[in-house]
């Protein structure tokens, strides 16, 4: 296995087809051009580009080339990649689409023609039809990502192709959830899914790794990978219906394969955790990354809404968990500072009177034997919630605080309108509680959480 | 079955238990009093209430008075209730906490006294332990809503208990979901989900009733009621399992009741439709209030994103749907107007070319008869929608058109942050195309609505 550490912190960058104008390709251009990253423009009729000298070709480049980035058409690819080896570039990630995912004989003959090419070379290539990499450490980005808010942090993503990847991770930098690096495979024709969750498993900086496939090339070696991982991998696997498989081709050119197989593979792997939905995905992610792990089945519910607590019990017990039978000192404890209607038999709903009891309810419930996990529901409508300026962050800080005390995780739902959610996240996020929106992706959380560890300590 | 129009259009109402400083109730007597709705505050010790002449007891109201809201302390309501039905008042809705549902014996008690004392009145009761009503379109509200931000519309909700109404009136809205009715049943001492789906069904400015139950005390009215309706029923049903059952209990002291019958019965009316998630329910019904009926099972996904396209692939085999085989004069139009690159064999992926071909996709998707419905997925990260100000205003006008032109439903799904979730909603809002964040939510209404269409279809 190859270090591919020139892919996310190479000492020096062609950028082949770097482009000038407002086109695919522009961002990175402009991007890398004004890193502190030593990036070459190559272009055919350009002398400078965005006020960079250009060179007609990487050869000319008068410096070593660690890392090629091809942003041209497809055609023109294979010269180029001559051109590269001849240069002595570790490393290539060809960006340009319009090869064997179109299903047109000629663009699946020009895939093949490249497959050729670096059959007897060292370097090694990520797609075509991708977007590269990113690593939001070091802020080096092939990507189209500009680093305006997005947060270094634990989880790696290994995606496809084309702006998926791009688009969660917009969307988990607006929720705080912070990434370690992340790869678009593309069509796979060199470094695969097996390459990358090689090297992520490696990486210090990435704690926990999320892999969306269509569908792998290599079965044995990605079997033998997976019974390698020592940290949790979540999949999404894609094409699971024979509709859903012929789409893959159209898509990548990949065989999506027989979902069963892959379900049973994914099943025997003590470190693979299956999921269906890119959110769940993420929030998963960011519970495994940010919380200590459960050592137990057993839940408390703590809300301010009744229903909601109800939904929980219904999903902990279809995950095969189970709500929390309180210690009677503990529900002593709580009975103590809530009003005698407030209801403690099942969930914990401390109602309208959650603002002055939460506190001591925390510390009760965190402290009690018989609680392995801490699930806060949070359900208030934004009016009271601006009118009277309640802030969470004192609950937050003890949340954050007991849960270091005692070792064990909590999460938080909150229900309602993106302005309330934002306004707990804000909250939350000062003291890494993680916040996701649905009930569903925390009970499937501290299912695998609590999988992960009896198969971690199994292992000892 | 008793007109229950004075619950939510009452000619006036009394406030027994006014309240003029900052605690429950508050707001309720704030905006009745300054309402259009005549209001008389009532109050044991205080002559005046928000500049409103206060009256000691109901009875000494110098008025009819049609409806009466009770924010007491539990052990005054039985007293409030005889003077009620001596007053004359038609109903009357019990905000006050604490009766059967804190499981202690002497608020059982209350509870069954509080029975006791209108089984000989024609009065009618809401609640104990509730919010109330609001009605959206003549802005009547028990239930601490202010109309700041609710849209009226055409969806009613049926709730049990809390603030988890206002949670989602409050999250609706913020996606211009539009509600008709909410009501709040609480421990259902008198009116219960029977009397209202009855009363909804026959209310004109309801087209989707969405009913949240923790069980009912009336089992085999309620089979009957289910069988009356004639307009789609979204029902969640809470407690499930045994933990969920014992929390429904000491909730609102409701039996759950065995869940397997529920869904029995359920299934054998032809409106009514199982749901499990409360974002689900108001995405669904908010697709069945906006869209004309899907006649058949045929999807077509437009997207620039392959990888969910093939997700939405997975998820309609799911559900029972089909992906659309387009027609080859479909295929030709599409053909001429993108990239040769560009994959249309199963998905319609469009890719970055989206912004220039979706308007001639659209036209030739939703002549086609072939298709059925419309899926239009949208994932594009923050950056470029905020760097070059795309707008899809002309592309929603367009949908718009066409859905109305051809007579089928179109639904968007809109991916990553929370800012491309508004961006994208704010424009499709203005013609009422729905946007939802679940490609599941989606392509449940879809086959909802169609065993709706064949069903109402089957009965004619």
């Amino acid at each position: 296995m190859s270090n591919l550490d020139f892919f996310f912190n190479p000492k020096s960058v062609a950028i082949i087809g770097a482009s000038d104008t407002i086109r695919f390709g522009f961002n990175t251009t402009k991007y890398l051009l004004n890193s502190k990253f030593k990036t070459y423009p190559v272009h055919l009729n350009k002398k400078e580009i965005l006020g960079h000298r250009a060179y007609k070709n990487v050869k000319d480049i008068p410096d070593d080339i660690e890392l090629a980035i091809l942003i041209i058409g497809s055609e023109y690819v294979p010269q180029a990649i001559r051109d590269c080896i001849e240069k002595g570039v570790k490393g290539i990630i060809i960006e340009s689409a319009g090869f064997a995912e179109t299903g047109i004989k000629k663009y699946i003959e020009l895939q093949e023609n490249v497959k050729d090419i670096i059959k007897d070379s060292k370097i090694r290539i990520i797609g075509p039809n991708c977007v590269g990499v990113t690593d939001f450490h070091n802020k080096f980005s092939t990507a189209d990502i500009e680093f305006k808010r997005e947060k270094a942090g634990d989880i790696s993503i290994i995606a496809q192709s084309g702006v998926l990847g791009n688009v969660f991770i917009d969307w988990g930098s607006a929720q705080s959830i912070g990434f370690s690096k992340s790869i678009t495979l593309g069509n796979k024709i060199d470094v695969d899914e097996v390459d990358i969750l090689d090297y992520l498993n490696k990486d210090d900086l990435t704690k926990v790794i999320t892999l969306y496939l269509e569908g792998t090339n290599r079965g044995r070696e990605f079997i033998d990978v997976l019974s390698r991982m020592t940290k949790p991998v979540l999949i999404l696997k894609n094409g699971r219906t024979e509709t859903g498989s012929r789409a893959v081709i159209s898509h990548t050119s990949t065989i999506a394969g027989n979902d069963k197989i892959y379900d049973a593979v994914f099943k025997q792997n003590p470190m693979i955790f299956r999921v269906y939905d890119f959110y769940e995905m993420f929030n998963i992610a960011h519970i495994f990354a940010s919380q200590p792990l459960i050592k137990g089945k057993k839940i408390a519910i703590i809300t301010a809404s009744g229903s909601l607590g109800i939904l929980a019990c219904d999903e902990l017990v279809d995950k095969g968990l189970s709500l929390a039978k309180l210690k009677e000192e503990t529900i002593q404890t709580i009975k103590e500072i809530i009003p005698d209607y407030v209801s403690i038999g099942g969930t914990i709903d401390l109602g309208p009177s959650m603002f002055l009891t939460l506190s001591d309810s925390l510390k009760a419930l965190f402290k009690d034997e018989n609680v392995d996990a801490l699930l806060f529901i949070f359900a208030v409508p934004r009016w009271p919630l601006e009118k009277f300026n309640f802030t969470f962050s004192a609950h937050f800080r003890l949340m954050k605080k007991l849960s270091e005390k005692y070792n064990k995780p909590v999460v938080c739902v909150c229900f309602g309108s993106r302005w309330v959610f934002e306004y707990i996240n804000n909250n939350a996020l000062k003291f890494g509680i993680p916040v996701v929106d649905r009930i569903e992706h925390a009970v499937n959380a501290f299912k695998m959480m609590f999988e992960y560890y009896v198969n971690i300590n199994s292992k000892k």
